[in-house]
């Protein structure tokens, strides 16, 4: 299980809430970037990128390239997505979606037509051909509420 | 190498710039929240944090918990901060820096003392009793910077 960690604490007054997967998808939803972890043997690499939601999965355009590279070699990915919003200097409110799911490059081209109808917008001025969409996983969604706070006195 | 694909672009005209790692570090410097990212045999997870950067090292504290026991089984980590900032709903900056390390648990005094004399503030309000220094390998810092943009038109 991966996110904050919540020191044990798992009762009510636990700073950490635990999000269904439809709210994890909502808040996915929500934002446009995010962060592919790809791995190869023991080398794990990130790439921040623009991504939709589209259809419950996660839909992003590339280059070719070390992503690309990397993910024909692995298709078992980790893609996040956070926000933290501060009240104060010491509060607010932060959550986190990690999405465990199997990345698939489109090479048929209903499907590719179908995804550039999809209102993907990427940021970055490059040509950029092909598109991955990342499948969750069986219970490859794990959405994470966080109330930020001052740490308690130790006892 | 790490970072936004930058379509194989290589010239002056990329969008794309790598950063040296004094930039790298000034960058991490300027934040205070991260990624995490562990794995374990074929399992990789992401935990955003709270760290400071700490002679020219990242230090962060947590609980006991699947962090610690990740971190024991593996000390080959990759931790990422990064920011976007939009100038126009096309335009705008992002940046991305990426630490390739070594996590160690501090253990000895000294080293424990010294960490509490650092201004890192937790946020979420758990007890965490552990304090972890992530040492960067060498050639293990990655900056990147971003200008966002319009994609080009194919040709």
């Amino acid at each position: 299980m991966a996110g904050w960690d919540n020191g044990g604490m798992t009762d009510n007054h636990s700073p950490v809430t635990h999000l269904t997967d439809e709210q994890s998808l909502d808040l996915l939803a929500t934002k446009t970037f995010g962060r592919l972890v790809v791995h190869r043997k023991n080398d794990i690499d990130l790439f921040p990128l623009n991504y939709i939601v589209h259809d419950g999965k996660i839909l992003f355009r590339t280059a070719e390239g070390t992503k690309l590279f990397s993910l024909n070699l692995n298709d078992d990915v980790l893609f996040e997505v956070d926000n933290v919003e501060q009240t104060s200097e010491d509060t607010g409110e932060a959550w986190s979606v990690i999405v465990k799911g199997t990345a698939r490059i489109l090479k048929d081209t209903t499907e590719i037509h179908a995804a550039d109808e999809a209102p993907l917008k990427p940021w970055l001025p490059t040509l950029k051909y092909n598109y991955v969409v990342i499948t969750p996983n069986e219970d490859g969604l794990s959405g994470r509420k966080f109330n930020l706070g001052e740490e308690p006195e130790r006892y």
